[in-house]
């Protein structure tokens, strides 16, 4: 187990099945065919692709890029521990995990990979906001087409203000404004001190 | 929203999709059409029943039915956190969480309901004791099934002394040791000072 | 396959797929994630749990969460046959069919359990006929979720004044009442003669 | 709803639900992605074209084509109820039921459809035995593909000698012993009088 | 691998998981529980044998309901491609591979087969002007339902001609009117040129 | 739709759906819960990541990325048309169609995309060859852990030996040695002007 290939495979080992960890808010409301952990991370990383490039020299492109790409894949262990419970009643103790978890996982790689993770649940950097805002705009854009499908009751995803967070990036705000105006809806007043308070 | 009927809806509300839920450790190791929560809860709650009538005074019979019952609730919020993750990095958080959901969700109900969630995670009383045991055997009894039905690996589940935890229950001890025969396997060794720690 | 723990293994053996058959009203209807037969009886056991506790003295408590645990155990062999055509064209013998294999299935098994399944069936009982409202009762809280998740055509479980049927309970009665209600509908007349009929 | 049309769309109407219906004998046992009444109507139907080719004025075509088209419709209202138990508890009542459904079914069309159903049950006609000798051959056609893919607990589906009944039509008894050929499995022995009995 | 039997297996063999081959049209517009290849193909058949019921000495019965039988089974090797897409990038090249992939398929059977698949592919014949067109006709059907079931998004299965193409035969025409005037919908008009341009 | 947020909203709108595309190789296998191309998608972007970092210099990074990234994006209108069919009988009608529909869908954005998706289709410069081996060294990894929970008959994948194609790549095939290691198998000969013939 201590080529580079041996530890890629047991990496993969650790994350196959994300393909089959459904997104909970989904399965909660009742989306017919919820994407999963791993196709939601494609979006969001194809999101961050389109974004890195529609704005050449505002953020660290492959910075931003493995942080999409890696962001959720402690759910492996936890699965998708959905918003607002894991906010309300795991507060700290979730994003603790999950910082230990991607760090067991990625403990034979460099150091980082878990250093771009902590800088992902930290929400500071200009690369940890675009991903973290464009995690949230790739909810809201499913969300958008899972109702023209009739596929679910989504309708509290309109009305909360922490599913627009844009984490201060204006092209993700003007992102989520493009699809409140495509879904016909007023985009929900930011939570105050949302900034501190949520990451 | 103040009659018993309106609450009894709008705990259902809370917690009607818990057949969607499927139960993590079982997605996570590839079985093919892995039971929901709810179905989980049904079968416990079956096995409490058989145990209650087979051995009469030994337990207190309503009590023990009702723990069943509820005993899984909270995951409506926080979906199924595998073990052995939500043990190993979650810790006391996930106990916590489970009964502060419990109790907003039958706020509306009689307090006994939130004691007897509460009791059992401390499992201390015989009847605490029994539904966890149960909880476990229900597990290592489909485990048992899926396994002659070719869906999934699941070989750690036979290795995991966790998994047959009788918690001091003789007759659970012995429906442990009656899958395991079943099985062509040995059951693991308990652990060393379980009954403080994984509780 | 003496000992009790062999039998119950056994009994599991005979309805561990029940968390595979999907409600068929619900499947004909397109509801997206149909609960399982198992998951039913969870949610319908659940519903007595709350009405024993909110009515003491009014049932049998142990008698009416046995009976509601026990209820559909014999679609683990004959699947559920959907309303109203089960009783259109099968008539009498889907209840003796039901009875039959309950009884098989229990046989090493004390005798009341047989004994509360034909109680069951005859819906004579204050405990047969609690359970048996609520078994509707539960299918029409879940009918209620369904079309709020916009999942399935389920206009005509609406109409049928069966889908109502209270067998005479008034704390049940209260609960379609609350049912419709909430629903914006108006609740069925009831069937001329259906306490005599339909059971 | 008087014309052709309107009769043949109120007929999907009763039937477009019978892809969803799965195949209840392979959900029992475990299988990952039961083929529907739908699937399985196809398959036989194929089956019945591909024999009347290869054995030229032996059957009367047309009929045994639109037999097998038909047989299983009226599982669209009573869902598939697996063998052995709907033979073993209900008896002659389902096939009194099925052909009662089906009459309603296709009250609208020629009453040759009607008496085809019939003939299907009655099974004594060429056709009838080919067709029920070859809804059988398909389902051991599935268990072969299903067993190399490692999808369900399908060892009970050898060994009952109802799933080998060829009706008396030598043409189909042939095919059973190449599927058995194929599985390296023995034929199980015709049980005696089954020509009589089970039909 | 010579005998009829044995051929008949590798028949089955090749097409056997065609039950698993979502309609893609449907999977891309979300319909929850979208019907397969091998149950759109039963629909289709059983549409064929009503209409050679209904208009008799019209069409060639046995050449008709073989047509039907077979016109998608090549789809076991591609899937199913939907349309537009299939045609407009595609073109000749999809149906070259589905007639070469069919006779590899029958390579052992009569050639008739082979040519019926042909025919159906060159939409000249009257029969194959038949199946065509109720290939059409099931898909719009099904459209109807799922509708009803408020599954998918499938507003643009309304609006494209192509979708309710006759292939001249007025017999199917007047089923499109029904579909139309059942949904309250304006049959779109037909493309110019149509019958030359997407055989 | 001419701003950026629009242009983007319509992509997704093109591609959003890929997370229900399940992976066709793996239908036709019997795979209990095949990934979806957006996952298996996010798999190889994940593969590419580990690989770029783990050789620096060897790769234009950001190229790579963003190929793997978009590589199966066109599947959102073909679907998965599952080798070693596709490329038997649609030759090179497919990858023509697959540069048109990915060429169409981006044709709202810098022409780089277009540049990068006909690379990978032509497999000649490092990055598309490093993308290419990983497409296939991805499947390979997904099979030895379907393999191990028993999900599908996947024989066939390790004697092709176009399912262990590098690409001249050293670093893949010393991947593709490592996943035949674990999996105890022999890796196959490499086909002779492979390198030419199967791009």
């Amino acid at each position: 187990m201590n080529t580079f290939e041996d530890r890629l495979i047991a990496l993969f080992d650790d994350v196959h099945h994300l393909d089959r960890v459904p997104r909970a808010g989904y399965v909660v409301r009742g989306v017919a065919h919820p994407e999963s952990v791993a196709a939601h991370s494609h979006f969001v990383s194809l999101l961050v692709l389109m974004f890195i490039e529609e704005y050449p020299g505002r953020f660290d492109r492959e910075k931003a890029l493995a942080m999409a790409l890696i962001h959720d894949l402690s759910e492996a262990k936890l699965m998708d521990i959905p918003m607002p419970y894991a906010d309300a009643y795991l507060k700290k103790a979730k994003d603790r995990a999950e910082q230990e978890i991607f760090e067991e996982m990625f403990a034979g790689f460099a150091s980082k990979f878990a250093a771009a993770h902590q800088e992902f649940l930290d929400a500071k950097t200009p690369e940890a906001r675009l991903v973290r805002g464009l995690d949230k705009a790739q909810m809201m854009i499913k969300v958008l087409f899972y109702e023209r499908e009739r596929s679910g009751y989504l309708e509290e995803f309109w009305t909360g203000a922490a599913n627009f967070r844009d984490y201060g990036v204006p092209e993700v705000s003007a992102l989520f404004d493009a699809i409140c105006a495509r879904a016909g809806r007023v985009r929900p007043k930011p939570l105050l001190g949302a900034e501190e308070g949520d990451a």
